[in-house]
């Protein structure tokens, strides 16, 4: 019985997330069905990190376990077939060993959120950023970013459904950096918080506009109190790229 | 009786092209219908360059006449707010003299074409670039592509409903590049034959996948004869990204 190891690509904008939802369609569920249509029995898919609602994913590792095997290539190609006309695609597939595990045996969990920092609407970026009409300063966001890395209590950046142990996360780096009118931020932890992500991006938001400092981005985070947030930035923005496993 | 002088940004997927149509949504007609609310007259809109169905636009020089006066930048507030709900916005605007001319004054056309080369369907990027799922060799693609540079008879790579008066044009720059699996082609003239970028990235697929030689390329021009056209890129990679004014 092959454990198959994807990659997967979508965009989120027509989903409630990845995980399977009673009240609308998710990846999880489009993936299982399309792949419980080769195997001809159900599928359980693990994904690396759940998405919210319009989130999108470049590199998202997922697996799940197959009584059919087939080569990793005809998996593939099978599963993009059955996949249509979902703007979801496996980008890559290979077969992993049994304890391999998309979700236990990561070991880290790298986002990005693109922000289009401009006054007229988007229109090829719709949904796909963050459209913020207020001049930004990127490199004041940059430096107050640097006063979240590291090991902290992160409950101002969770949202009231986060369903983690603890709220000790040890963030490894939140870079921000501007090209033109596009400021990507990329976030990188072994975990996160649900909404950690797009908690942080809303708060740089307000330090990039000038409502608040570095100093005030601080003792947000020691307030350690979900009312202490500024902002939360939207989903249009934000994608899943990649994760680690040893 | 101020002439605005626009720059816009479409997502080309909804419309036959810039050019009204009777059969369908063109960019030209939203934008004339959004201008006509806001001027209280008929107004006729002159782009830079006519864009096929499907193909995007990131910087498109536009101009009307008005004979009621906003400030540019209320203008450019009051069109974008007129043209929601569709995938246009302007991105700049400023008065121009009653001599300035979005197609006449322009001597120089920009555009970019992006190949994405995989083999998954496309997800994110759908409808926004060609998926070719050959291997293709950019640098082989860029060698050749410097055959087509320069002033020559374009025939073969013009389309049949093209209405220029001449097909002998001159390409300044046609330079292909990869990055990852991404495959950016530029183009620049002073002005191009109907079809012309989709036929010539069309033939330098064929240069990438190994089908056609440089000299294949070569030969195809000088037949001067649209039947020695290899193929023509689909509309969906191309975009219009800038042009140039004295």
């Amino acid at each position: 019985m092959p454990r198959y190891r994807l990659t997967l690509e979508w965009d989120g904008r027509p989903y409630m997330g990845w995980q399977r939802q009673e009240h609308g369609p998710s990846v999880q569920q489009a993936l299982e069905e399309a792949a419980a249509r080769i195997t001809e029995h159900d599928v359980t898919a693990i994904a690396a990190g759940r998405t919210d609602a319009g989130v999108h994913a470049r590199a998202m590792p997922v697996h799940f376990d197959s009584e059919k095997a087939l080569t990793p290539f005809r998996m593939m190609e099978a599963l993009n077939a059955q996949l249509r006309p979902h703007p979801i695609a496996v980008i890559d597939c290979r077969e992993a060993n049994a304890e391999w595990h998309a979700r236990f045996s990561c070991t880290g969990r790298i986002y990005d959120y693109l922000i289009i920092n401009r006054r007229p609407p988007l229109t090829l970026e719709a949904g796909m950023a963050w459209r913020v009409t207020h001049d930004l300063d990127a490199e004041a966001m940059h430096e107050a970013a640097q006063r979240l890395v590291g090991q902290h209590d992160f409950t101002t950046f969770r949202s009231a459904h986060c369903q983690s142990a603890s709220p000790v996360k040890t963030l490894d780096r939140l870079d921000v950096a501007r090209t033109t009118d596009r400021i990507m931020i990329r976030a990188e932890a072994r975990s996160f918080l649900h909404h950690q992500v797009r908690s942080m991006v809303g708060c740089l938001m307000m330090v990039g506009r000038g409502q608040w400092s570095a100093d005030d981005l601080s003792s947000a985070l020691v307030a350690a109190d979900r009312q202490a947030l500024g902002q939360n930035a939207p989903p249009d923005g934000l994608y899943f790229v990649g994760a680690r496993y040893e």
